[in-house]
This record gives structure tokens, sequence and C-alpha cells, in this order.
């Protein structure tokens, strides 16, 4: 039974979310009906990330096992056939181990938070940026944002909702910078909590607008509370970028 | 009676263009709309470039006249909440000369062909770049597009109905730049023909695919006849970057 490696790009903004769900479509379920519509099996698609409604993804790594062995290529052409007209689109199809597992065998995850910061809406970006009106000083919100590098109990940065065993996470990289009006947060751990990025990405923000210092970051992040959160960014912001194996 | 500058961001996709038209709803229409909404007036909405329909614009400009006069940011503002759920913005406004006018007043105009140059199906960049599955060299892109360089008559390169009283024009530069999937086609001149920018994709695809040479390119512009040019590019991966002044 070949298992198949999918990597996929898809606009967030009409999903409920990767996760299959009973109140609306999920990528997970159009990824899953195309399978079946290619080739009449049920599978089960396993995804690196489960991204939230409105999230995007720019490389989401996925996996299944089908019965019938098929060329890639045929897999990739006859799923994005399948698809349409839904904005999902298979990058590449690939052979995987028996024992590759997108979630469990993925030993980094990389996101990207994109901020437009001006004051006029957005037009062409609309469902793809959050917008931010007030001038934030990228600056200040790469240094601080060095204080959540590292090993760290992230409940203040974990939603309500968080299903993981443990709080605690390792964030490798953390870098925010400035093209133009363009602000990038690009973050990178072995694995994520629940809104985490968002919760930075929104934390940050104040940060940026000159509210909290760096300080009163890592007093937010050291007092393992909720509360103590900046406000959650928009999902529509958010990109998954690369799981690596 | 005050002139005012408008600088317009938008997404070109559900519009039948910029000009005013029966047949649906133009950017110039629902510009003009918004500043009725917004102040009582009725207003003629005068752009640099009379994009057709699918084509976006990073920075459009337009002009109009008021009765009455107002705070820049107050119009800039008030035109954006009228415009809702329009996905045109108005970046800026500012006050202007008497004289100025954005259409004749106009020295330079650019414009961007973007062109995503892969087998997969567009998600995130649906509607928004024309997709060529087909490997595309876009150095030899780039060289055979210098022949489109300097004053020519363009006949080959212009739509059927297009009302220029002359089909020669001079194009001031053409560039053709690979980054990663993305393939950009930047563009200036005073003045464009109807279809010019499309009809150069088009036909620089063609080079990119190696059915042609820079000598065939040469020669679709020597036969001075509109069936020597290559398909004509879709409008949505047509932006309209600038208008210099």
């Amino acid at each position: 039974m070949p298992r198949y490696k999918l990597t996929l790009e898809y606009d967030g903004g009409g999903f409920v979310g990767w996760q299959r769900q009973e109140n609306g479509l999920s990528i997970q379920e159009a990824v899953e009906n195309a399978v079946h519509r290619f080739c009449g099996e049920h599978v089960h698609v396993y995804s690196a990330g489960r991204t939230d409604s409105g999230v995007h993804a720019l490389a989401m790594a996925a996996h299944l096992d089908l019965e019938t062995s098929w060329p890639v290529k045929t897999i990739r052409d006859a799923l994005n056939f399948h698809l349409r007209p839904a904005p999902i689109s298979i990058l590449s199809v690939e052979l995987a181990a028996d024992d590759f597992h997108a979630r469990f065998s993925c030993v980094r995850r990389a996101y990207e938070y994109r901020i437009i910061n001006r004051r006029a809406p957005l037009a062409l970006d609309r469902g793809r940026a959050w917008r931010v009106a007030v001038r934030l000083d990228a600056e200040a919100m790469h240094d601080a944002a060095q204080v959540l590098v590292g090993r760290h109990d992230f409940t203040t940065f974990r939603s309500a909702k968080c299903q993981s065993a443990s709080p605690v996470k390792s964030v490798e990289e953390i870098s925010v910078m400035r093209l133009a009006e363009d602000i990038f947060i690009r973050c990178s751990a072995r694995s994520f909590l629940h809104n985490q990025v968002r919760s930075f990405a929104g934390s940050l923000a104040e940060v940026g607008k000159g509210k909290w210092r760096a300080r009163e970051l890592k007093a937010a992040l050291e007092a393992k509370d909720r509360a103590a959160c900046g406000p959650v960014a928009p999902g529509e912001g958010l990109y998954f970028l690369r799981a690596d194996y």
C-alpha cells in the first residue's frame, strides 16, 4: 500500500481550517473528496499543521495511503483537476517511506505572519494580510521577539482551545523584517501551540506601536497566563511556510 | 474649485475595467459613486490609464474637482469608507494644480505583467497572475524584448478596438526578470496602445517557450499586422504600477 507525500498551497479564506469539521468545508475534506473522485478510495489525509480558518499555506506537507500505485504526476494532476474550483493546489506528490508521517515525522515547522502597515484599506491583499494603520517599529519588534526564542512555557500565547499535552515548546527562530509597508514575522519550531504565532504577532504589534517594550513582552511570557497576552492577530495574515523532515 | 489627485490600488477582478460602461460596474463608477455618497457631488474622475476588465492597479493616478474644499485626509478616509466592500483603496489624496490632468499631464506610465511559471494551478494567486505550465526561459525573453524598445509602429501589438489616433509609440524600457517561479515583465512608456502590454507578454511567452526567437519577435513587430501577434496574455496578470508627472 503506497504512501504519498503531498505539498499543498491554499487560500484558507473560504474554509473552516485544515481539519474536517461539521460546520463547513475544510481543506482536509476537500482533498479527501478529490482523492475519492480520482480513484474511488476513501482516505484520511494527515498534515504537518492543522491551520485555522482563514490561515493560508504556501507549502503544507501532508500524506495519504492508496490501495493502488499511481505515477506521482498522475496523482498531482488528477487531484488538481478534481479540486477545482477550490483554491487548493497540489504543488507536488512524492512517494514516501511507509513510516513517513506528515505530522509525527516533522522536525521543524515554519510560519510567516504578514502585516501591511498602512492607513489605507487593503484592495489587492484583502484576506491575505493584517492591516495595521498605526506606524509599527519593526526593529523594536524584532529585538523584543528574541525573548521568545528558546524553550519556554508558552501558556500566555496559547489558545484556551489548545489540545497540546504540554505548554512547553522550543522556538528555534523568530525574525521581524520590514519591506516598505509590509512587515513579515517568521517563526520556526519543532511544533507550535494552538494560536501561538497569531498570539506572538498580536503581542509584537503592541511592541511595534510602542505600547509594550521588550520587558513587557518578557513579563507576559513569564506570567504563564493567557490574560497577559496581547490581542490575537487575525488568521488571514498567517501562512504555513514549510515543514522539514 | 479645488482639484485633487488620487492614488488608487484595486483588484480589477470583479470589474468591467476602469471606464464606465453599461454592462457592469467599473472602477470609475465605483469611485464616482463613493464621492457622491461622501459629499453629494456628481463628479467625473479621470485616470492616467483606462485598465481593462480583470487588470489590477498598485498605484493608479486619477483626478477630480470638488465644489467644496476638504482636508485631503478627510477625502481619503471618507472615500475608503464609502467604497466598501469594493476592492478599491484610495492610498492617498493630494491637492493638485488647476491645470493638472491625470491623463494628459502624465509623462510616463509603468505596467508590470506577472507570470507564474509552474505546472500546479494557482491557489493564493488565482486571478492575480497568468499561470504558464511550460518552462519559460526568462533570459531569452528579456533579450528578445529589447527589440520592442524605442519608437515603433506597434500595429501588431494593438487591439482591434484601440482608439489611439496613431499606432506609433515609444517604449522607454522593458525588462523580464525571474524570481523563483515568478516572472515579471516591466514596461514603461509615455503612453500605450490598447492591449499593448498583454500583447507583448503573450508574444514574449512564445519566446520563453522557445517557439520564437528574437528574430521572430522582430519580424512580428515589423509586419505591422495584428495577425502577426502571439496570443494576448490574460488581463488578470497585468498591474498598472505607476504614473509619472
